[in-house]
């Protein structure tokens, strides 16, 4: 059994985390860490999760480090970093849930998230964690820097047909709509219950830090730096994330065969479901799963270069942060991947 | 492997039971019917299960026969009552989900729902399975009738002191809230989201029929024909249900005792969760588990009889229908009881 | 036109209060407070409201009392107490959101409120503030403390009966289901979207400190020191209140007799509704409107006394709050009683 | 007074109607049509309608044209047709709601609607109710076809920049979001709270009907026959549109002078508001008003061409309904434009 431990266990994430291990054939939960609910049992805290003694325990590291083999860290960035680097030391594998290990330039690293990076070596060393594209990386990955769970929509949406010579590269608009789970557990005014519900904005519109994540894997699958537009939405839902992704086609072309490079493109994935023809992802259908619900559109009417339209949903704690993370650990320790991952969700 | 068949699988309660009976370690799905689906797979109607290859079939009572050893019946009331007569004649054992065999008497059952019973000897027959109260008796049912939502969150908060001396039988109220998933997925205005959302309401007040199956259950358990207030509430959210009950102490007494009698009453049951002093159950916390969670307060402040305050939180979909029937299978066939119903559920 | 001041502007219950005073015929709003809004335009952080050129203004009671002629207050309580008097003192008159002058007992308030009141000769001053009931002293009042939600709607569900001798005072039950907006706006844990969402709750179960508040006043009307079991729940959706209140009844009765005693009661109201036989009341009828819907029922069946339910459905934030404010302002001044409250709400 | 009649009034557009109608200083309801609910008093209906004593009638044109000198069609398509032919012969003016008169071609009518035009001369007559853009036509309409309520918010959003030579008019993207209302009061399985709540979905891609109408005004307004990539989705509430509208510049350039564009365009109307800078519309903001916010942001990193992101929000029952076809009849029978449609809007 894989020793792993939790760090930074007391919001949706690390919950959702915590659940998946719990249920997992290969792994035992040593240490799960919060501050603020030191001392107390988990199941007090998460009520969804049954008693099994686990305690919630203070961030001493050098206590920490031995209790484990591999470490998801739930942190801030900032902290994550120092704490992916004292664990990478000790020769300790890490998956980390935040941005600190996402971008590859400190430069990049810097401009969006306004604190410098102070370990770009590791930068180096870490793999970015979207299993079905970086699987071989991710095996022997020391550092796993898990994926944005917008990231996650979009990469997986355009990874089938972005390196293709029919598409334009330049062109790419992706339009996201997330639950409000995505915005963390912390009180803050904008996530009250009575500011989100029966409403609908855009925020973080041409700033958003997973901005720089989405163009960074999308240049690298495609060879060729290029940009996206990225907008996204709260929605007034607990979770589930829908990406409208729009990418202009360089000339005239039929749907079916670009349909086609989808369903060969994800074949073998255990997670991502490419929809029939016509159907539409919702995120009611992939909530409390690790799957990604794909479905492909062609605007052929609208001047001389057809848009694609790809639509996809994913439950963003699950497939965006925390189910992801449980898929690399799978793929990093030669589990089956699928494990601990395909119990079927409850619906509705 | 027992087999297993789902009648009238095209609901929410068949979705729930299909998603539980799939991951079920002692049991193969044979069959599933709808006549609206038949011929199309399971998989494109719940998006949340898996292909298995599984296909809706049309009701041939004489071809699914032969197919199952217990056949699962999410029915509507009437047509459930002549299926589960022609299976129970065929040496087939039934976990019936309708109303139709809950009630011991065939005059209460025409009176309630309006049409008259038309097998009154299997009535007799049939066992009332709320497994926490009846597990002896549901070991050897042929008939298992399954419990309603509404009464098996309000007999397993009363169930521990029904049948003590010092509650006032004649002063039971229960106050009901349930998520709309009650009402079922076939197309009505009152249950289109414009209607529910952002509103509460009450509905079958006096009237509703899960009145007479609450008394009879409760009158069975304390051995007194009693009458009960419930009024049920429509909530805007898909499930749960939350049973606030009140019943008249005959004197002052001190609330400790009365929680250790719940403590004591299910310390064995692996469903029954009786929360910490203080600590109020909300149906988020039961939310796609089987979990019924229990918290008792006193109010010694009024009048000379105290009134013991009972809130009980249910997932309607599961411990109040479909995670009972699998429940009630297990206890059937000697399986592990939780066997198929302890997968830890998604939160938020 | 009467020169107001709203104190404590940034909440939901300040919001309301100056839309319905910005469409009120024969009221100026001279000033609003915040202090964290202090400076910035009422338009920018209500976006409901227009730009008037009105600024929120800082809490310097001196200046703001030269301002207005009556005073609304929504500050919480301790620090209301305070300003009440100040201002009463300089001889405004004043209405006061806050529970400070609710209760008529200093000792009772002292207990439920954990604090002492400092100023008990104005709490036999002030009147209790609801229309239906006091409106020949809310005339004169110069301390009208508006009454709190929950009374409201319980209140007002019980007054047609509370009085007469065919009930069982000391059997009252209200089991009360709000809104969110009640929590006001201040960022907590409990009240974030993804804690309320999907999920209803019991909270404050047998200390919540509306509990005196209805017992005075119930007993107050029925000439008989009286206990109530009260106990609300948290519903996920905005605003809206249904109060479902349950009472014995001494002997066996008819329920059309009663629903005629509430006709009477309320015919001249224009608040009040009492829905026709079997129409049961929905928070979503009453949202954004001064209503109060009221709809009677009898439980006939249960022992030898029948249970009369009332169910009653007010916007917590308009006829549980501001609304009500208004109304009373209307009475207080001699305005038409109707004045700035007949918009009719947007629906759904 | 001007006498007005609603014909198909049982739905949520014809109460928001009604309702805006009854508050309406210049105007005189004489009837409102529903066979399903003829006979019945509205305000058994629609209970935020107090009683006026109007009651649905059924349909019986010869009758219904006496009674009234403008009609509001809230009628299918195709009934509308027939309908809007009849009252014109005798002389009527209408405001049709109905998508029967917006499209100019009968043409382009038949291929999206499937079903043939039959009063082609009539559609020439027809005038577009979109009032910021068509005031003077709208003066001396004799039908008024009310725009859809995504072509209101997509064309407000575009119609500062449409006709200037810096934008490329074939890269329009239309990405929307919508309530639930939108789809009407009938009941249907997609709609039901369980099937809409907690979960977000596009629909209608590449081929909602509200597309030519879009194309059909910008082309107007731009003076070239342009395409339009338009994706709807739906949206966990009950009412409320965002539309993020996507456009590429021709060259690079600052965001400061297309707000002042902006800013010029609308600065005398008095329903569209332009936000200040950074700020972003939600539909919380215009919830119950006949307010559009819109904001403009500028991504100048996207390759060499920057993208324009319009983001707009509108109520879409009222200034994308109801709201609009009373600003519409305002300025046809030379009202205050704003008469009526004042009120301020509950919050939150």
């Amino acid at each position: 059994m894989l020793k792993v431990a939790i760090l930074g266990g007391s919001g949706y994430t690390g919950c959702e985390l915590l659940r998946l291990l719990l249920s997992h054939p290969n792994v035992k939960i040593t240490a799960i860490t919060s501050e603020r609910l030191a001392g107390t049992l988990v199941t007090d805290n998460f009520l969804n999760i049954r008693n099994t003694g686990l305690k919630f325990e203070p961030m001493n590291l050098k206590k920490l480090v031995k209790k484990a083999d591999l470490f998801f860290l739930c942190l801030p960035h900032k902290t994550s970093q120092k704490t992916v680097a004292f664990l990478h030391k000790a020769g300790k594998r890490v998956v980390d849930l935040s941005a600190d290990f996402r971008l590859k330039s400190a430069a990049v690293y810097k401009k969006w998230y306004a604190t410098p990076h102070n370990f770009p070596p590791l930068l180096k060393k870490a793999v970015y964690g979207l299993s079905e594209i970086n699987r071989e990386k991710i095996k022997n990955a020391s550092i796993l820097a898990n994926p944005g769970c917008y990231p996650t929509s979009i990469i997986l949406g355009l990874a089938p047909v972005i390196g293709k010579g029919f598409i334009d590269k330049d062109s790419i608009i992706a339009d996201s709509k997330s639950g409000t789970s995505g915005a963390g557990r912390t009180p803050a005014q904008p996530f009250m219950f009575c500011e989100v519900n029966e409403s609908v904005k855009a925020y973080g519109v041409t700033v958003h830090r997973h901005t720089p994540e989405i163009e960074q894997e999308l240049s690298a699958l495609s060879n060729k730096k290029l940009n996206v537009i990225f907008t996204p939405h709260l929605i007034p839902m607990d979770r589930g994330m829908l990406s409208t992704i729009y990418v202009k086609l360089k000339n005239k072309t039929a749907l079916a065969p670009i349909q086609k490079l989808y369903r060969e493109f994800y074949k073998d994935e255990p997670f991502v479901r490419v929809l029939k023809n016509g159907v539409l992802p919702t995120t009611k259908a992939v909530k409390g799963s690790n799957f990604c619900d794909i479905s492909v559109f062609l605007d052929n009417r609208s001047s001389k270069k057809p848009t694609l339209i790809i639509i996809s949903a994913i439950d963003n704690l699950l497939k965006g942060a925390s189910g992801a993370a449980v898929q690399n650990m799978n793929i990093m320790y030669s589990f089956d991947e699928t494990a601990g991952l395909m119990t079927l969700p409850p619906s509705p």
